[in-house]
């Protein structure tokens, strides 16, 4: 089996993560999982969604979006269309669900962190690359709040990183491009911390039902991806 | 631990498949998972969506709703509020992506079978329990097409249910219903079909990450719980 | 003149009231005019809408809707198409509309009755159903907040009920049936209290224009099957 | 009792139809009420809507709106809010069945007639004034197709009037303006046609249950209007 | 070149305003340009939208409608379709920022004053007669206010009057109607105070590029026509 | 007066075109004017929309949008609100009616070009640099057609940009950023092609009157800014 793109099976396409993309967020990320690119910004506003209200803890939600032509033949534009799609909004309860897990709500405070993913170009993978940049996006935006004594406590608990598995012609191959994605048998979004524990597993059976033993060889793929997803994170936010 | 039910860890709700529920759909079930109650409908309508026009392939897809009263407080009616939440989308991409992995598209020819799901009384475990009896209720409506003659060959590949599984209390557990789902560490939901082979997993963290030791605990749980689950389905179908 | 079900002109189909059908509401009812069934609950919640706030007075309002298969082909989802029809807006104005006349807001105080009814099986009088059947549900309603001393007198001022009438292959019928309603030259709903009272009056010419004889003996079949309907709701209650 | 208005309670209020009211439509008629003020066009288009396709019959269909300050206060234009109200379909819906009564619609061929009424101002009696100046621009619209030789019998059956009555201050009167119409214990609108016959008949009782003495007072009340309306629309005809 | 209408290129079409056209708003204008009919109410409610609240500054705002029939061809009624088209939009937007360039926020205090333009009959020049007519009745609402004495101060600063230009065969026109319009080569609407101050200017080239010596010639001719405008604008306030 | 960023007032920001921005559609370009930055494409399809069907001619449409946190504030989504709002629309249409006049319909044959102009970075100026950045990614659409032989002729009239003026402090300026916009007397935006004529004119007083003077002067810079920026497309196109 070869992968279209030349990769080994267990190889992530390169990633790249640029912090400060945009000017006015607290915090903006470009991330590339190869040619995946999404634009995720973190912003924050004081105060929480009236179902908080009073409770002394904060709010993390997040939109998702493609931009039209991100993709190979244009899509219509969902502000057009006066609705989001049930993708979009499958992708962005998960985004925001996964963020969630990596933060202490009491130790937010009443303040809420929109996150925004805005893919600008697809080729699979955008809701993993989204959710791996958000985080880092997210962990500006708290530090931001640390700097201007608008929290005293660090309500990060953990890094979140997140990539696709799959069964591509029999074989379990991490980090799907978009060639792959479509063809593979199976498919599964893992989001996982960064102390090795599963945040998500949503695995959908494209083509053929899976095994417990493909699940697991999947599983090992991902856990080894996120790893090394989690130390490139570490690395931009060290520069 | 006890279970607020007092049922064992392992022990599935009472399951009960009530066939014909209603007279005018081709397959009409009225499923129960304790007190979970949901009327899964499938209706046989000739054609299918324009993607798919002229392909000689048919169709399925699904659609849920819970009545406004089928939960502890009243909540808002989708048609009056104008759309359908983020959850419902979600769920009834997950119903039809999982019957339409028990059908033969090619067998069922330009024929759509449109489900509809609608909870009418809700304790837990209410996307499983559509599943399990909407697959049912498309057997039904496949036969009602071969006793027609609509079709020749038989496009059932096999019968598929679902179940959710969960940690709760440090424990895993099979088929959680409200008082237990509502404060799970970890909510689990798989589908699998009637051969042993797995067709989705969606498990979430709530409270806590999960270990691939808890995910394996509860597959296994799984497992046994939909091969009881089959085991109604086929009696249900034989009567 | 035979109808379709053998029925004579004036008399009624089966009526069958299951009260406590659902668990959670307040209200909870299973009303069936033959193959007509529809649940109907009423749910209780404190405070009133904007327009009555702080008048000390309660309120009763009312929403309808049908499960896409309740009818013999199958309809479009109002949920999915993002809006509620015009049919079923008048519907749930009219058992709004006639709800209210059976209580006395002052009494209920700051309270609001949500009625939902919601068609699982249509075979015509759906509308005349949802009323007969919600009327015993408020009543439920009423009386859990009398049992918690949440109101001090009773609000209840009488009983309301609802029948079909029509002008059918030239002779006047009561309660129409879906064969019936689709070839009768008029039809008529009507809406009265257990005392008598006219609460609603509302005639069409289906197919030809209906006279004053016509009329007079419609509201003579109607007054005559209310006060069944009535005997049938009281007998209810009893148990 | 005196009426707000000083009418006599059998007397109707001056009642006022101008034809070509404006210039693009083929049939436009200005109708007052008293204050009341609609502006009524018929449009005619080749071709009928879908369900209708084929049959060589034609199809009669309404709207109908109010000016944002056509009222005491001014109300939310319906366009901005992003839908049609309950009470301007139910309006919208009657008118349209009110006149589909008056066509015989074989002999109109395949032609759409949409009726637009538009309340410009309102005091009372918006639908009953809209469906009597409707017919009467829709027999204009009629004789325009007939004129251009578009049809060649004439499909006018006969003409459709309306007027509403009610109980006030426990009198019966005809043709209640605001003041009555907003304090009214009963409330009727009645359609009817050249001939004597019933179209509709809706009454709803707003503060007390109604008798059947009263509701044949009422009807008395609406013949002996309807009769003087039709009277006005042949005249207005006439010219 | 001739004019389809036969006027001279600097000629208005007759201007009429009609002040107390419908009874209710503080202020009610229909105004005509030939053959275009406005009706423009101006409400006065008190309070401010959200965002000034607190201020002590008070609001303009306009919204415009077309009747379904007021052009050559029925156009879908925005109410039914659900939506406002970017036409109605943009003009809408263009009438209120227009208009509150003739009042001192301050002196109109927490009031808000709507402005609504329906056009009953449309032949071009539709937004020109909104904005010209709307002043009209925004001035008698003003003027209510004072005689109510709800304000001590004067608001009002100018009048404000609009008017269409454009290049019609080569040749700079004034007040284009529908004929003229629907060919024009360029097309621009100019609003203005009543001291010759620039408030809009809105130039499309339709067919053609324009100049900045058309541009010149096409403002000269505006100015003109709008100094007329304010002429017709005072005699009818003056009445 | 002192520009608040030290430019002279006939000075533009520093403009910067990054072809092949994306990968996917026909025509991709960054457009960078100053730290405004909008993503514009040009998608290619074959078909036009029905109003021009069998006209042999093609068709230019154009959509905008703003990154949620393209702002110093987060705005909400316009596809979570379900609604595109009227400054959107307004803008939508003005790059679609601009960019159809640097188009030959008849040559471009019938083709259909979507504009999408996604702001990803906004600090005034928005809608001419998504003009002037979409008619180059336009004509990288249109040689892509031209190289398939799609299309025989070239469809490219001339080239179109935009610039805004406008009277800051007295002194009329070119291509504001946001912190001149928010404060200008006046704000116009200018569309012309690359022969000098004028496409759109679109100025507004916003916090002062305009006189004549005033517009020339600032029709005159945006001459000359315009002759710029049309030289710095070319340059673009010529790499």
């Amino acid at each position: 089996m070869t992968r279209p793109s030349g990769r080994r099976p267990e190889q992530l396409r390169p990633v790249k993560i640029t912090r400060d993309f945009t000017c006015h967020a607290e915090g903006s990320v470009l991330i590339e999982f190869g040619k995946t690119k999404v634009i995720c910004t973190a912003s924050v506003t004081p105060g929480v969604p009236r179902f908080l209200r009073g409770k002394g803890e904060g709010w993390v939600t997040a939109e998702y979006g493609m931009l039209p032509r991100s993709t190979g033949s244009r899509m219509d534009r969902e502000a057009a269309r006066g609705k989001q799609g049930g993708r979009t909004q499958e992708i962005q309860r998960l985004i925001g669900r996964s963020l969630r897990a990596a933060v202490d709500m009491k130790k937010l405070g009443e303040h809420t962190i929109n996150i925004d993913c805005d893919v600008i170009q697809a080729d699979g993978g955008t809701r993993t690359a989204s959710i791996t940049g958000a985080c880092v996006a997210m962990v500006d935006a708290i530090r931001h709040l640390q700097r201007k004594k608008a929290i005293l406590d660090d309500p990060l608990l953990c890094m979140i990183a997140s990539v696709s598995v799959g069964i591509y012609k029999g074989t379990p191959v991490l980090d799907l491009d978009y060639p792959e994605d479509s063809k593979a048998e199976t498919d599964m979004n893992v989001v996982m911390n960064s102390e090795g524990g599963f945040i998500e597993v949503q695995g959908t059976a494209e083509a053929a039902p899976f095994s417990e033993e493909e699940l697991s060889a999947m599983l090992g793929l991902a856990k080894q991806g996120i790893a090394d997803l989690v130390r490139v994170q570490k690395m931009a936010l060290a520069q």
